[in-house]
């Protein structure tokens, strides 16, 4: 019997072009003394993923080693077990990469509940839901009376986030690239206002959108919405930078800010990534299972299909091309 | 009787000259009620000011009006009261602006002690004191085995900054902009390291002086150093934004470091000024003195003399010709 995954062979230039991914074909292995054998059922595919093929001895995280399997997030069934706490049956998730089988040692490995669908699952109680509540929660500690921004906001952290804060009572808005994306933020998931950050009058449209000023700001994009948002905050402001979607592909990131609006408003501004916070996951999913159960938090998935639609399907993330958290179906 | 005030009659555009000033002889005034007169006997200048000239809605304080006298803190004597709480006599320091006699209603005035000289307060326990004592203890929270590195480190603030880290235990570095002030932080005030921001190998430097990188960066100045110093600061570092006095004069002030590097460091970033802070004085005067007293904190001022020498002598700041805090002695 044997399985695919996706192995990285190259780093990528700047865009992520289909040669630095091999397809490569395996016989199915046994697990030995304490490890289990997970048959993968859905794989998430996250802008974070690349960060991880690029060298960088300052990154959070090790980047993925030439011939690895490309690393990202799955849910899977274990299907051998030589380690107790995952026996054979258990649905479990995890770091176990682009691939249609994954050994482990069960170190990262977490069991989770069969009756939650995959996609509510990779849409809300993993990676972006712990991002966005981390983010939300432990970085910009909103109050009820505030204005948050949020970048991407139909991206699958973006989304949680504003119904985080909505729920919590701020005034929310998102900024999104199509008017779809807009009115799936204002009309569905309760937005007080999305705006279109390639529209002529953005920074018209975030003025009125603001009156009052930005006093959160979750930042998931960079790129030239950054700079007008940064100019409507107010003073004692809090910036979460979460992630910087539009410089990752470009040789000249646009520059940040400057430095002298930091002290005129005394803004605090925090980077952040979830890997420092893993051990929270527990606790995070917790409160993220309540959220999803009194039905406070909608998702949507864009499901792909097969293992080799991995290669080319991320790019839809960084073109902006995915409507909700995209997952490819094996 | 009367006496000389500095008046702001113009707005700077970029460097502070001359005719942004005029200095004006009037009656002294008789305190009414509540009030007291202030014979000033020292006053501060600070780059703070600088800021103060300018109008922008977005600042921590409001600019100085056309026609006012231009804001500055300093000590004098009460020599005629309407206000119990400061007495004939009484030694106090304000925001009294640029003047050898000032009206106050005790609003933001301090008595201090008699026995200290005046060079002492206004370089320690004044607005340079305070802004060290905050940006190191409640903003950058040092711990013992840390690395941190300040700019304008021989400035009114940079050198308390540096005195208070070492006296907490950790490595501390330096970066002023000529050798005599490195010597000084070395030799006398007990910096690990001094660099010159001007040598041609400062990276080379830096380096060197910072092998396990750098935990936490007190910003002073903006300008060429701070990119380098951006890319040895370690994952979860703290920046404390205290002022940027390379950017304060120039049409295009320096772009700050990518924001990518924040989201990959996890770096959080501060941006304070110390009229947020104004009612921690009494705490904070009290902290310093104790440390002054132990001897823990030297400093040295740079005394200039007369209120007509207050309007060029400002400049000494931006041109890094001062050693040490700047005073003008009536």
């Amino acid at each position: 019997m044997s399985y695919r995954s996706v192995k990285l062979i190259k780093r990528p230039e700047l865009e992520i072009t289909e040669d630095v991914f091999n397809i490569v074909t395996q016989d199915i292995p046994t697990p030995a003394e304490g490890e289990v054998l997970v048959k993968l059922s859905h794989l998430s595919l996250d802008p974070a993923m690349r960060g991880w093929m690029s060298p960088d001895e300052n990154s959070y995280i090790p980047p993925v080693k030439l011939g690895d399997t490309m690393r990202a997030s799955g849910i899977g069934e274990v299907v051998a077990s030589n380690n107790e706490k995952f026996p054979v049956g258990a649905r479990v998730m995890g770091l176990m990469g682009l691939t249609e089988y994954a050994i482990s040692d069960g170190n990262g490995l977490n069991v989770i509940p069969k009756e939650l669908p995959a996609e509510a699952i990779l849409s809300v109680i993993a990676l972006p839901g712990i991002t966005a509540y981390h983010g939300v929660f432990e970085v910009l500690k909103p109050e009820a009376d505030q204005t948050l921004i949020v970048t991407a906001a139909a991206g699958s952290v973006g989304s949680l986030v504003g119904q985080m804060a909505k729920n919590l009572g701020l005034t929310v808005v998102g900024v999104a690239g199509s008017d779809e994306k807009c009115q799936w933020l204002t009309k569905e998931l309760g937005f007080d206002h999305a705006i279109n950050y390639k529209d002529a009058d953005f920074v018209e449209q975030l003025t009125q959108a603001t009156p009052n000023g930005i006093d959160l700001f979750f930042e998931n994009t960079g790129g030239a919405a950054q700079g007008p948002i940064f100019e409507r905050m107010n003073p004692h402001g809090r910036i979460a930078v979460c992630g910087l979607i539009a410089d990752y592909q470009t040789a000249e990131p646009s520059p940040g800010p400057s430095w002298i609006g930091i002290i005129k408003r005394r803004l605090s501004i925090q980077g952040f990534t979830m890997p420092d916070h893993f051990h929270r996951i527990p606790e995070y999913g917790q409160a993220l299972g309540a959220m999803l159960g009194k039905g406070e938090l909608k998702y949507r998935a864009h499901v792909i299909e097969g293992i080799e639609s991995a290669t080319t399907g991320i790019n839809l993330l960084f073109e902006g091309k995915n409507t909700g958290k995209l997952i490819v179906k094996l």
